[in-house]
């Protein structure tokens, strides 16, 4: 048994999970989902963590997305037996361990969104012996992978058909471009439009006599939307465990100022290392601990009058507005992360916590920098 | 001896490390630095790496610069004697690891950037029975730590001098402003003012009789200013070794166009995984393979008419202009880091390439989320 550990005691910058929040928004899309007789399958793109993956499984989750080999990998490893991977896989070496994965994992399924992908899947898995079950990956408009929607994926859904080493079991189709439209009426009208590509795609999947039993997609941004027009069989949702500010600021059905449908339960813990002026001090959480790519700093959590702005790789400047209270040099404050998924992945672990209490960690696994076989590992 | 492993083994989004244009920079630096008789402690925050760090001490730095304790402790368990730790350490848990460090390595210095800070450090140490040696940080611009030039910094030195556990040893004064000022007479500028006032409190130390035999500070992009102009002791250059694109483009002394004096040694590797579209493609490198921090894309490595744009958390978007060859699904490209620091810390390794052979593989060590004594590792 560890000792207690309080959150004032953590190193910082570190990656704290409030668990009341983090367990609140597990088991509200649960219910959500469960109400609305939706599938959701969570990705594990955002917490790349086997431990959080549990706990959405545990919740009712039909499996995990995940967006790398690397992840399902990871997640295999943890005994997850449901893993859909969701971008195209290419390269002999990453077909090679995708194949691995099939052959192990008891459901695996992976996006195929070119013909040429789909011929060397089914070429490798058929040298190996195993049948590799296919989601058709639908470009339904960011334009970054898979076939677009119609004619096009439902050829491709017939080449797949063909191959010997392959199993068509639907569709999988994102819309980035809706998840962060501002505005739920907004979001609603791009989302329908978007997805409907994809349901549309599905009957003639249907009428062609293709098996399209899954249609898996959706966001946080839009998991109330996809599902309530019965537009996907599963929601790929994300961020919904973490929260961050990105999301929080698009607006929400219910409240169009902030988007609270889910608790920011994934903060910053940071340290005031300087505090030599008037107005401001210094932090120890810059862009190696806050991800600043959505263009929105961190927010802090209850401390009105104070805001964070960007200070370099290693420091984020605190600033106080009017008879704000500055904090004094040692004292921790908390912040929401900007962005839940590429912060994770700058971090090795992530700190659960209750109240004040440190309950444990858990690992991130999978970041960026595979291990290549055979290339020895010099320090 | 581990198996030949070519460079399109390895899976993709890779960190690879061209090591004849890295020997080139490290060899560069020390070259440079002995022939104007200035000392250089290479900043570890950059490549997070003691293999780079011995790379950089049998060229001849006097030592290690390190920004984090993370980073410090994995530094002095590959055995580095010499490291100075260049950011501010307030909070007792970092204080409690930074004077175990300071008992452990042969030459360990901290910066100090307040009185408060001095006290507790001196406080601690003195009941650990150690001695810790000190560098006064001072703020020449900048505004994230330290105190400002001329009298309160004297006094910060005069504070230090007088506390049983601590011996000061000089100063510490970074330029983040200067080092990336576009256009070298401009940066020149910008470098003089700023270091000059780190200069004048090192006179003022002297006339005070206070040891100031060190005076720790510079960058990459004034290298050839600082040193010259005689206002360091030791230059504090991180990025050389890699470079990046945002260094890049602040121009040379020479090359007014190009900041070329020291070659992009680390690309990132990426796969073409989508080509459905005209004139563009889809990669597997996104933000949370290249940091997007500094404003700045990757650039493509010997490919004319290509260009990259953001395109999301694991994607980025290839385009080609007019009749440009478009790669196809599957190629592989190679990119010039946008900003090398934070990059490098999204990663678990780099790979050491010589030209298409892959030589072997480094760990990065302490990204963040320090590991607390005390807490069960869940998962």
């Amino acid at each position: 048994m560890a000792a207690t550990v309080d959150i004032n005691d953590l190193p910082t910058p570190a990656l704290i999970l409030d668990l009341d929040a983090f367990e609140q928004n597990i088991a509200k899309m649960a219910q959500y989902c469960k109400q609305v007789g939706s599938g959701f399958r969570p990705h594990g793109k955002t917490h790349k963590s086997a431990w959080i993956a549990r706990q959405q499984l545990n919740a009712g989750a039909v499996g995990i997305s995940v967006a790398t080999v690397a992840e399902a990998e990871a997640m295999a490893q943890a005994g997850i037996e449901s893993i859909l991977l969701t971008s195209p896989v290419v390269g002999p070496e990453k077909l090679d361990r995708l194949i691995n994965l099939s052959g192990k994992v008891p459901e695996f399924i992976a996006a195929v969104g070119s013909k040429l992908q789909a011929e060397r899947l089914s070429d490798l898995a058929g040298r190996r012996g195993v049948t590799v079950n296919v989601l058709v990956d639908v470009d339904v408009g960011d334009g970054r992978t898979g076939e677009l929607p119609g004619q096009p994926a439902l050829q491709l859904a017939q080449n797949v058909d063909r191959l010997p080493s392959l199993r068509l079991r639907g569709i999988q189709a994102y819309s980035g471009l809706s998840s962060h439209v501002v505005g739920f009426e907004a979001r609603k009208r791009t989302s329908l439009e978007a997805m409907g590509k994809a349901a549309e795609t599905r009957e003639m999947f249907k009428s062609s006599g293709l098996d399209c039993s899954i249609l898996s997609g959706g966001s946080t941004g839009t998991y109330n939307i996809d599902s309530e027009a019965g537009l996907v069989t599963e929601l790929q949702v994300g961020s919904y465990v973490f929260m961050d500010v990105d999301y929080r600021r698009i607006g929400g059905k219910e409240n169009p100022q902030l988007y609270d449908d889910f608790l920011p339960a994934l903060n910053c813990l940071t340290t005031v290392v300087s505090a030599a002026h008037k107005g401001r001090v210094t932090v120890d959480a810059g862009v190696k601990a806050l991800s600043s790519d959505a263009g929105c700093p961190p927010e802090l959590v209850g401390r009105a009058g104070l805001s964070y702005k960007w200070f370099g790789d290693e420091f984020g400047l605190i600033e106080a507005e009017g008879d704000a209270d500055l904090p004094k040099l040692g004292d921790r404050l908390r912040l929401i992360v900007p962005h839940c998924d590429p912060t994770v992945n700058m971090y090795d672990l992530i700190y659960l916590v209750r109240g004040e209490r440190v309950e444990g960690a858990i690992r991130i696994c999978a970041r960026r920098g595979d291990q290549a076989s055979g290339v020895e590992l010099l320090a």
